[in-house]
């Protein structure tokens, strides 16, 4: 197999600018959505960044996305909001929703915005950090783009992999940051097994007889285990269709049947629901004193005695972030497959290559 | 094996109400718990109803609760409060955190209250219903009473099993409630698996060198297995991380290796911390709308072609809600051990027996 080629996240951030300038986005969008874009390459979350770009190409030139959005307030209380994202960019979105949030946190104590009407926004964890520069804890909840899972005992896709996220901040420690998919593997990882042409583990996904699916490319035919697996895969599933509730029923957006795949329907408005809620730490005391608790919780499970063949524990969000500290040394991967698509794309939009 | 008697809610409820009343609390406090605690036996949450009487009450007895708190807000801003339970019962903080919560979610969109200095409340979903009634979506999370589980790849026991629940409100359908620990099986689960004579069934516990544990009287040797169990633990390990911080450090309570075990501690502070979340639906919309569009999505799910041998798909909520309602007209089953352990009960506290 051909080694991947690197490049930096300047270079990767520039690519994406440049490739959504072309496709129509104002240059302070473009700019904004490239910024997360290649922070999710950067922290390892490869189903969520630039792997995503010559779909999101396509949607913006089948009208999918609204280039010029008008994101605007729908319904506003104290501590909470909807906005309504008018088809844009789910990263401009949710990059909005997440400043409302951490406002009124920081005059009520914890701030709720849902979106409607937004689209994909690449890592919850992404949104879910944004609180924590001003001492917030963040929550992100988000409906997925395709259903790939169905309901407990059952066959219809009805859910999509519904992702949670968490970020708490910590003192001398990295905060701790959760990124999940309510499946025991998020749909990402499965695209992304395809195209690095690997085999995906038994577990990730059945097919509609019950038996274990492991060929990425035949993943149409099988749906996603939820978390929990055979074994307690309800408890995922409940995870899913709650997640689902709040984060799209709530404000009026799409859940259940209403899911647009979005990998096979590049014009259709997808009215995409997320949510974001930051809880500001002072409102429930001092934060100096909760850091220092969350370093010490750290610091107790770091340390616990280990399995035998464990070489070492790792906290939620530790490998993102090694990974972030690593490829921003060393330079972002990007897969042959890959690769060759961007080509592609920069080759219809007349832009210099990314390689 | 001798056949569970069975007794009335009323029945149960008088008792309890009783046996508290004997140990101390005050009357209106003694129907509270007592009303509580019979509820979650009544909706088949066995190992958190009248099965935790005797613990109860050998903690109180033992001064490690206080029967007489002054509970009270600690910090409170427009939309958030914590408060100090003053180490009284858990059911007495825990519904009072639930009022302050919707109160605030009635005038700002969202209200989150978190506990210290609680106890053990019972079955979490008896507090995430309480915002039903004020058309509000109820989330609680919790810091379990005993820690039971190792960090993933660890062997300290530093994380509880630390629940979530969440109730959604629906129209003509019932509300979807989903209660989990975030571990495959709940340590309640294993307690009555031991009060029953019943062995585990693979997957819930595992022992020091990893290998699976099923009988519940050894449970003391082994620890419960995070959710996703042994191929994607990580998950639960995390949620149950989250929830700890969220529902305990946030608001100064116990989590991690301050967390006590109050199966074997009757007179320590235990420093229990909840958090309760009400979020108000008409903040986002119409709640018609809302709980129409829930109906949908239930009716959708129900009504989903099945895979082979499935009878029927269940909601999250949808078998507890049976159980209340069989249990309503059949009675509530007391398993013999428990039985016995209550008679003791009765015969010290000098009441009558519940049999």
């Amino acid at each position: 197999m051909q080694a991947a080629s690197t490049v930096t996240f300047e270079r990767l951030k520039a690519f994406i600018h440049k490739a959504m300038t072309k496709l129509g986005l104002p240059n302070d969008d473009a700019m904004t959505v490239a910024t997360l874009m290649a922070q999710a390459d950067l922290q390892g979350s490869d189903g969520h960044g630039v792997s995503r770009l010559p779909q999101y190409a396509r949607r913006i030139r089948a009208k999918g996305f609204n280039v010029k959005p008008n994101i605007r307030l729908v319904q506003e209380h104290l501590s909470t909001a909807l906005i309504n994202g008018d088809n844009g960019m789910g990263h401009l979105v949710m990059s909005r929703a997440a400043e409302i949030a951490i406002e009124k946190a920081s005059v009520t104590g914890i701030g709720w915005v849902s979106s409607q009407y937004s689209n994909h926004a690449g890592p919850a964890s992404l949104y879910a950090k944004m609180p924590l520069a001003r001492d917030m804890i963040g929550l992100y909840f988000a409906v997925g783009n395709a259903n790939h899972l169905p309901p407990w005992g059952g066959l219809d896709m009805l859910l999509s992999t519904n992702p949670i996220a968490a970020a708490i901040p910590a003192g001398a420690e990295k905060p701790i940051v959760l990124d999940m998919a309510t499946t025991v593997a998020a749909y990402g990882k499965v695209k992304t097994k395809a195209l690095r042409g690997e085999m995906m583990p038994e577990g990730w996904m059945i097919d509609r007889e019950g038996k274990p699916l492991t060929d990425p490319k035949r993943a149409e035919e099988g749906m996603l285990l939820p978390l929990g697996g055979m074994e307690a895969g309800y408890k995922g599933f409940g995870l899913a269709m709650i997640i689902g509730l709040i984060a799209g029923t709530l404000g009026g957006a799409a859940m259940g049947k209403d899911v647009i795949d979005f990998n096979h329907d590049d014009d259709s408005v997808t009215n995409t629901g997320q949510a974001i809620c930051a809880i500001n730490v002072s409102a429930f005391g001092d934060v100096d004193t909760f850091k220092s608790a969350v370093d010490t919780i750290i610091r107790d499970i770091r340390g616990s005695q280990r399995m035998p063949g464990v070489e070492r524990i790792t906290l939620p969000g530790e490998r993102s972030e090694a990974t972030r500290l690593a490829r921003a040394k060393d330079g972002i991967p990007i897969a042959p497959a890959l690769m060759r698509a961007l080509d592609q794309l920069a080759g219809e939009l007349g832009i210099a290559k990314l390689g």
